[in-house]
């Protein structure tokens, strides 16, 4: 049977025809896609794509949470409806962050024994990609969180990577076990001591991009800040490079002549490759696409989480947790 | 009158030797040198360098604040406590950060109503250069450190780097005042209220390299992963630049086309250029060099620790924080 992706078509910079146009493209490739959204704007997308007409937007609201609970017709929350009630596999929702952490939390709901979401991104490094969580729902974690971003990363890293035995780290100031805030040095232990994960220690910031880990575990204040850290310093270096190849005729003539060898690096390097952020630890699978990507990038995304769906990357996720003992423990009356 | 630095010639990769030749090439710029280390490896570097036999080195301990205390004959001790002692104005010491740190605190000791020492990096971006604090003095803040480091880089951007009137900024998960952990938020608050400095708000990670502030605050363990960070992005980014432009005949000939105009990148790439970190917040200059700097490095640390005693920056931070109300009160009987 094949994977059904709910996706809501607003919230993208380029206006949802643009999804429309991502989502035919994955349709194209085997996914079934519910789309939410204006149908005004979206026509007919093609086969496998039905639209749903739900026109009202929440992307842009300033209190995501407050808006999601109180506009039920809007395109992400139907979006999200649409997985919990079943119809959907996983939901693709783009532009608002927050409204889509907001409406699964309301709708997906967390999975059982997860204290946290977390956002989890695949770090477009060359040569050595890695999945850096979390990057922005929980700017300050315990210790008993980080340990679930582990595991939840690592089921990730499987199912829609392909990586075998994910390497997983800790991300610290240090690598020795005693360096870091109370929080890592706490989770450390329980890590180290934990079952079921290839755990490699604490990595400092140099080592993100050093291929030493599959995974790096962090908070979402220090995750949020490396992710676009990583981001500025590679547009400020390739702006630095261009300008600077440009200031004279032969530098200008060498760029003509490296530009097809770095064609490769410059495609390695687009965020739209990897289809944008995942919300780990709901009780469906959650993507969420940068709101400036255009339809490769949705279509990215929509096959990347129909990947999450056949690699059972939340079954494996619960399963490594219970094996681990790491579920949240219920409260018996 | 010619400013003294007191220089730990251990603690350098590549040996005292290469530290001497350093300090001679600073004291040919006109500062007097105090070189603390093993004289038999030292010779005599010149005019304006004067040698203490020191030969004791503490930079390789594992526990660098037990073997500060334990071990006064050491040369970093001897040299922070010619800076005590009124003999040196400064102090350059590198290899092992703990142990600067340390004898900074125990020989030093931090400026009246500091909470504590901050680490400062002039961190090398291209077209950008950015001063970022805390780089990992301490793992841990409470929002009344955050706002006196914001001070401390303030004050060094101004006397070491010539910044006329600095524009600070908070480094967070967000643009916006309540973004952030609950001490980044407090920080945000004091700062937005107090007097004497050109405060920019929150900036996220991106901007760190954007050039939309010349200091940027944050807690040392977000900040040592964040420059970290940086330093292997810049490096990965490169590497694999060049593994591609060598990987044909023909981009191989337009890197050689190229290398003229990005020698000057390269330059402005090398933390040699700016000297290495800053130890703020004692009562005296403190210039951490990284350990595997040459002795152009070491120079350029003990020229920029002078240029901060000229600037008088321990007396404008004093001077700023007194004015805006941020100093640390003192409890009387």
């Amino acid at each position: 049977m094949p994977v059904t992706v709910a996706v809501d078509a607003n919230g993208a910079d380029m206006g949802a025809a643009e999804v429309a146009a991502g989502a035919a493209l994955a349709a194209a490739e085997g996914v079934n896609v519910l789309l939410f959204g204006p149908a005004a704007q979206m026509g007919a997308p093609g086969p496998g794509v039905e639209v749903r007409d739900t026109p009202l937007s929440v992307a842009k609201d300033p209190d995501p949470a407050r808006a999601v609970r109180s506009n039920p017709e809007a395109s992400v929350v139907q979006a999200a409806g649409a997985v919990a009630s079943g119809q959907a596999d996983a939901l693709v929702a783009g532009g608002s962050t927050g409204a889509v952490l907001a409406a699964g939390l309301f709708e997906i709901k967390r999975a059982p024994g997860i204290y946290r979401p977390a956002l989890a991104i695949p770090v477009p490094v060359p040569d050595h990609p890695v999945t850096l969580l979390d990057v922005g729902a929980n700017a300050e974690v315990r210790s008993e969180h980080l340990v679930q971003f582990a595991y939840m990363g690592a089921a990730f890293s499987t199912a829609v990577l392909g990586v075998g035995r994910p390497r997983v780290a800790l991300l610290s100031n240090g690598e020795e076990a005693a360096r870091g805030t109370p929080e890592v040095v706490a989770a450390h232990e329980q890590l180290a001591a934990g079952a079921g994960l290839d755990f490699v220690g604490n990595v400092e910031g140099t080592d993100i991009t050093s291929g030493v880990a599959d995974v790096v575990v962090t908070d979402g204040f220090t995750g949020n800040i490396a992710i676009k850290l990583s981001e500025g310093v590679s547009a400020t270096m390739i702006a630095a490079i261009r300008t600077r190849v440009e200031s004279s005729l032969r530098s200008k003539l060498g760029g003509l002549l490296i530009r097809p060898a770095l064609r490769g690096l410059r495609d390695e390097l687009d965020p739209e490759t990897s289809g944008g952020a995942y919300l780990l630890g709901l009780r469906g699978t959650v993507v969420v696409p940068h709101g400036r990507f255009t339809r490769r990038g949705y279509a990215n995304a929509i096959l990347l989480a129909a990947r999450a769906v056949e690699g059972e990357m939340a079954q494996r996720t619960h399963a490594a947790l219970e094996a681990a003992g790491a579920l949240r423990r219920r409260v018996t009356a």
